[in-house]
C-alpha cells in the first residue's frame, strides 16, 4: 500500500508516478469543482502549505499556477490566492476551462472593433512622412487582397535576403528614380534603415574599426554604430557637404563612412559632385566601403532629384539604403540596401543567422503597390505636397516672426531649420516649445563633436497649409519669453 | 560671353552654374528626343568622352546614370551604351518619361494579380505548423479590418517595446495557457525569436560572458550566442532534461542559460521538476538569467501542458520567449518575451535603439485575432490534428520499416525521432531522404560537444495522414541503399 500523508483534507501519496505538486493541482481542482471551494474563498498560502508537507515551495507554486493557469483561482498579492469569481457554476461538468481568458483582457475588444493604439503625431515632428495625405484606401485595398490570396507556401519562413518580386520592383524603381543600375540580386531587405545598420555594423565592423559619420548627424546612426563599439570619427560638413579632405586626414584607414548625401541630416545641403568623386576615391584606396543613407531623396522641390552616389559608384563600395519609412508610411518597418556585389553572400548569411526576414504580407503589400503604379504617383503626390507646405510653412514663419529669424529654406528634404538672429540658445527654445506639445528640436543637438550653428529644426509635412499660420503663432507665443 | 568647347556635336559651357554631366546629360535626352539618336544607336564609351572633354570619369557615368534612370538609354556590358528600344516614340513631346519601369518588372504582374513567391514546405520538414490547416479566410478577414482602419497615429513609429493591446492579450493567454502570472509592462514584443535571442544578447552578454546551451540544442540558439561572442558551455541533456547539476559544476558563473524545458529541442525530453527548481536556484545563486525558449509548449498529447518554468519563478529570473511562428504561422516574424521586472527598461532602451519595432499591421492583426477568440480555438484544433497525424506517421514507419526502427515518440512536440537498430550513419540516411525531397535531419547534426545519439527528426505536422503511408515508402526507397 502506498505511503500518504493526510492534512487539511488533501492526501499526499509518496510513492506514486504523479508528482507532488500535480496531487495537490488535482486536489484543489476538484474541491472547485465540486462545490467545496467557492469564489472568494481563499487557498492556503504556499509558504505554509509547503512547510506543512515538508516540500519545497516551488512545489505548491507549481501546483497553484496550474490553477491559476487555468482560471480556477487568481494571486490577490498580500490577501493571497482566491477562487476565481464565478468559476464554480462556469467550470463544473463541462470539462472545460473556465472563461477566464476574456475577462482579464479588460478593455480589448471582442467583438472587432478598432483597438486603442498610438498617439498622432505632434506640429512639426521630424522624420515622418505626410500621414493625411496617403492613400489608405488603395494600401487598405491592395493590402486585403495580398493577405486573401496568401498561400501556404507565403506562411513559412520568408527569404531571409527578401521577397524576389519586391527585389524587382526596388530595383527597377531605383533604375528610374534614382539612376541606380542594379540587379534583384543586390538587393536585401531589411526591418527599417534601422534594421539595415545593425546587418552592415555586423557584416563589415569589428570591434574598435574607425568609421566616419557627419558632424552634425543623424542621431540613430550614430548610436547604431556606437553600439558596436566601432570608434566613431565625427567628420565635419559644410555648405558642399561632408568634409572629405577632413575625413581623410583624420582617419584615412576608417572601414566605414555612413552620409547623407542628397539632402545632409540635419544641415539640408547636397554633397557636391566633387566631393562625391573624392570620397569614392578615398573608399576604393581605403578598401573602405560607404552607407549612402538616402532617406528623403525623392523630395527635392528646386531642379529634380540628384542622382544618388551610388549611381556613380565604378569601384562597387556604396551601400545605398533606402527605407519605405518616409516614401509610405513608418510602422510598415520596411527598408533595404543596395549591396556591393562583393558583400552579397556574406549579408544573405549573417542575415539567416540574425533573422528570418521581413513579414511577408509587408513586403507583398508593397510589391503590388508597387508594380500597380501607386508608389511612383504618390510620390509624385507628395512632392507636389511638400513643396506647397515648405513654401506654406517658411512664409508663415517670416510673418509670424518678421526679421527675427532666418528660414534656412533648403532644396529638399522633409524639415526647414530657423535660425534666430539673437543669441538665445536654441535647446532653449526647444524645450518651451515642446512644453507646449510643438515637437520642435534644437540643430544643436544633432552636434557631435564641433559646434554646427543654433537653430530649430520643423517638420513641415504635417503642417497643412492652413493650419501653418496657427501653428507659427503658438510658437511665437511658446517660445515668447526667450526671443 | 560663356567659355565652352564643342566636340562630337557636344557643347559644353564651362563658366555656368550648369554641373558638367547636367549639361552632357541634357545634350544627349536632348538628341534621342528629337530623334538625333535612335533605339539600338550607342552612346560614346564614356572613358573616351572623360578624355575629350579632359574630365572625370565620374562626371561623365553620373550623366549617363541618370539618361538610364529616366529610362533613354540602357548599359550593355562591353557593348556599350545603347539608346533604349521604343524610347524615341514613347518619350518624346510628352515631356514625361519612358515608360521603362513596367518592362523592367518583367513577369510582375501590373493588373493585381498574385505575384509569385515561396515554395510549399517539403514533407517531414521541421519546425513548421499545419499551414494547411491554418484559417486563412478568418485571418484574412481580421487582417483585412485592421488594415481598413489603421489610423494617422498607427502608421507613425510604433512603440519599439510593443503594441499595448497585443501585450494584454498575450499576458492573458499566458495566465490562462502557461500558468504565468506576469503584467502588460513585462511583455516586449520581437522580430521573432531571433529578434528576442538578439535583443537578449545585446542586453545581457558582454564579450566573453559563459552561457550554457543545451546539447543536443536548437542550432540557432546556438549561433545566436556564438555570434555575440559569448563562451558558450554545452550541458548535457538526459531523460529528465538539462543536467542542470553539470552545468553547475561546469560553468557556475556563467550569465545566461538557454532552455527548452517543455519539449527539448531536439530530443522532446521535459525537464523535471526537481531540475527546473534547481536550474532557478542555480540562476538566483549566480545571479544569472534563464532564456525559456517554450516554441511548442502548447503541443503536448499525452497529459495536459505543463506550466512553463516561468510560472515558478519566483526570484523572477526567467525570461520566457514565445513565439507566433508555430501556433499561427512563420512568415508573420512575431514573437515576445516575458521580462523579469529589473530588466524592463534595459530592454526598452536599447530596442529603441535597436529598432523601431514590429510592423503595426501585424502587431493589431494578431491582438485582434486573440481578442476574438480565434486564437485559443486554433490552438486547440491543432492539438487535436497534431495527435492524430503524429500517431497516423509513427503508425505508418512502423508499417514500413518493421523492427529495423524504434520510433522516439514524445509526449509532446512537432517532431518525432526515428532510430534505426542498425549502425547506420544518421547523416549518411538524412542525405539520401534530402536528395529524394525528404526533409529529414540527421540528430546527431544537433550535437554540440558530445554524442546525441543516432535518429532522424521528421517534422509531422504536414504530413496530411492519408499522405502518411506514400511518404513513409517514399523515405523507405530513398534510404534503401543503407538500411
Amino acid at each position: 500500500m502506498a505511503r500518504s500523508m493526510e492534512m487539511r483534507g488533501i492526501t499526499l501519496v509518496r510513492d506514486t508516478n504523479v508528482p507532488v505538486y500535480r496531487q495537490i493541482y488535482e486536489h484543489f481542482r476538484s474541491a472547485i469543482r465540486i462545490g467545496q471551494l467557492r469564489p472568494g474563498d481563499r487557498l492556503p498560502s504556499a509558504r505554509r502549505l509547503a512547510e506543512e508537507f515538508a516540500t519545497a515551495r516551488g512545489t505548491i507554486d507549481a501546483a497553484y499556477a496550474m490553477l491559476a493557469g487555468e482560471g480556477y483561482v487568481v494571486g490577490r498579492g498580500p490577501a493571497g490566492t482566491i477562487v476565481s469569481a464565478g468559476v464554480g457554476a462556469v467550470a463544473r461538468d463541462k470539462g472545460t476551462k473556465p472563461a477566464v481568458h476574456r475577462s482579464r483582457v479588460g478593455a480589448a475588444s471582442s467583438t472587432g472593433a478598432r483597438l486603442p493604439g498610438a498617439s498622432n503625431p505632434r506640429p512639426f515632428q521630424l522624420g515622418l512622412p505626410s500621414l493625411d495625405a496617403f492613400p489608405r484606401k488603395i494600401w487598405s485595398r491592395v493590402t486585403a487582397r495580398q493577405v486573401r490570396e496568401l498561400s501556404v507556401a507565403d506562411m513559412a519562413y520568408p527569404d531571409p535576403t527578401g521577397f524576389v518580386p519586391l527585389r524587382e520592383s526596388i530595383a527597377a524603381y531605383l533604375a528610374s528614380a534614382r539612376g541606380i543600375a542594379c540587379t534583384c540580386e543586390q538587393i536585401h531587405i531589411t526591418n527599417g534603415y534601422q534594421g539595415a545598420l545593425d546587418l552592415i555594423v555586423a557584416v563589415l565592423l569589428r570591434r574598435g574599426d574607425a568609421a566616419w559619420i557627419e558632424d552634425p548627424c543623424y542621431p540613430l546612426a550614430r548610436e547604431a554604430l556606437a553600439a558596436a563599439t566601432a570608434s566613431l570619427r565625427p567628420i565635419a560638413v559644410d555648405s558642399e557637404g561632408l568634409r572629405v579632405a577632413d575625413g581623410v586626414a583624420q582617419a584615412r584607414r576608417a572601414r566605414l563612412a555612413v552620409v547623407t548625401p542628397s539632402h545632409q541630416s540635419p544641415l539640408g545641403v547636397t554633397l557636391s559632385l566633387p566631393r562625391r568623386l573624392a570620397l569614392l576615391a578615398w573608399a576604393s584606396a581605403a578598401d573602405a566601403f560607404i552607407v549612402e543613407d538616402d532617406y528623403d531623396g525623392e523630395f527635392r522641390y528646386v531642379g529634380r532629384p540628384l542622382p544618388a552616389l551610388k549611381s556613380v559608384d565604378h569601384d562597387d563600395r556604396v551601400i545605398y539604403a533606402g527605407s519605405f519609412s518616409k516614401v509610405l508610411f513608418p510602422s510598415l518597418r520596411l527598408g533595404y540596401v543596395v549591396l556591393p556585389r562583393r558583400l552579397i553572400a556574406t549579408f544573405a548569411r549573417v542575415a539567416q543567422r540574425r533573422s528570418h526576414g521581413v513579414p511577408a504580407l509587408t513586403q507583398r503589400a508593397v510589391a503590388a503597390f508597387m508594380t500597380e503604379g501607386h508608389f511612383a504617383r504618390h510620390i509624385r503626390r507628395m512632392r507636389n505636397l511638400y513643396a506647397s507646405r515648405r513654401r506654406a510653412l517658411a512664409d508663415s514663419l517670416v510673418a509670424a516672426f518678421g526679421d527675427e529669424i532666418v528660414v534656412d529654406l533648403r532644396h529638399g528634404g522633409m524639415h526647414l531649420i530657423v535660425r534666430f538672429r539673437s543669441r538665445v540658445s536654441d535647446s532653449k527654445l526647444a524645450k518651451l516649445a515642446q512644453a507646449a506639445g510643438l515637437a520642435a528640436e534644437a540643430l544643436s543637438s544633432r552636434a557631435v563633436a564641433q559646434p554646427c550653428g543654433q537653430g530649430l529644426l520643423l517638420g513641415f509635412t504635417n503642417v497643412a497649409e492652413k493650419e501653418a499660420p496657427v501653428l507659427c503663432d503658438q510658437l511665437v507665443r511658446a517660445i515668447g519669453p526667450l526671443r
